[in-house]
């Protein structure tokens, strides 16, 4: 497999260095939703998890000689415009955005994270380990979902629209950055990979919304 | 030294607990009133040390055979009504208010911690290190003012609204907690050792006034 240029590798490190800071601020909003203390310490928690990934994120971009915050220029108006449309009325919201949101963004940085050389796919893929979230989300949404059926409609119906925000996103994400573009595909090796690629990306979405106990 | 209630032990980690969840929240909520993305960086670190002291808390209180949540309660109220009435309007305020609020907090915990024993005497002075935010407001902030000297007036006139309310929601968590109203008294000896008390924070504030180019 050919190098990657060195520019899309801190294209990657930027965006995901952005993507932990949003998600920082996201979770410490919804923590503000949280219907009891403990869930409001929970996700304070996480959100503090968030920014040790960040951390080790703009060092490594240091490190590579990069400026953090002009690496991660160029994506702030592309996730905060994600962000802007879809955020959550609800504490149910916010973690079903949580869950299945940031599964879906992790899934698709692991992907590119396998086209980078060490260290930095080890750096990836440890930043992008899950903090906790996954189980604290899927275990109070079922437990909402079990006492309220009528939730289950209209949980589901925003799972899907989180999707067709994150995609519509990404895509524009992609298109303006040629390395990254550039990253995928070589990395797929034909487009014939990057439907693969989304495929798997795809089926680990369904297989979420199923383990919260929603329609995909 | 007689020892103090366990009753006020909790009091004193349940108060301190639930101070620093809402230090962390405002912490991110002012973070998103950064000019820089370095600045909003920064202070999303710091919040995320305040949780790291909040975790430490938690669970000194369920060792102590505490639910933290129900530490916590009595002084969700006061704290709140404290931050909600000294809501910062720009990044400045929002720094002046951690530096000068959160100090002011920080010593008087600080004075109640002397009469604590070993380790949650430790264990509190510990928490109240500083994150690295004093630094960096007292920077930012001394920038500003020489940039444009009619800020200091305004924020001179801020920090003494803070100190305000700061003293009038103190003396009503004091008030209706008996076991921290006697370790107070006990601890400092007699009405003039609380006066002394009074006077070592009222210097403090007065020197972290200056050092931000503010008049006291």
């Amino acid at each position: 497999m050919s190098q990657p240029e060195p520019g899309a590798v801190v294209d990657l490190l930027g965006v995901l260095a952005y993507a932990e800071l949003t998600a920082f601020d996201r979770l410490a909003e919804d923590a503000r939703l949280a219907p009891t203390l403990t869930g409001r310490a929970a996700l304070a928690r996480m959100a503090a998890a968030e920014i040790a990934h960040h951390v080790r994120l703009t060092e490594r971009l240091t490190e590579l000689g990069a400026d953090p915050a002009a690496a991660m220029a160029p994506f702030t108006s592309a996730l905060d415009t994600f962000h802007e449309s879809t955020r959550p009325s609800t504490w149910l919201e916010g973690l079903v955005k949580a869950y299945v949101g940031d599964g879906l963004a992790a899934d698709f940085y692991r992907e590119i994270a396998a086209f980078l050389p060490e260290p930095d796919r080890d750096l990836v893929l440890e930043v992008l380990d899950d903090t906790g979230h996954a189980d604290f989300a899927v275990r109070e949404v079922r437990a909402a979902i079990e006492a309220d059926r009528r939730l289950a409609g209209r949980l589901a119906l925003w799972g899907r629209r989180l999707v067709g925000e994150a995609i519509t996103r990404s895509q524009a994400v992609i298109a303006e950055h040629d390395g990254l573009a550039e990253l995928i595909i070589t990395g797929t090796g034909d487009l014939a990979g990057v439907g693969r690629l989304i495929d798997r990306i795809t089926s680990a979405h369904t297989q979420r919304m199923t383990t919260l106990g929603l329609n995909p």
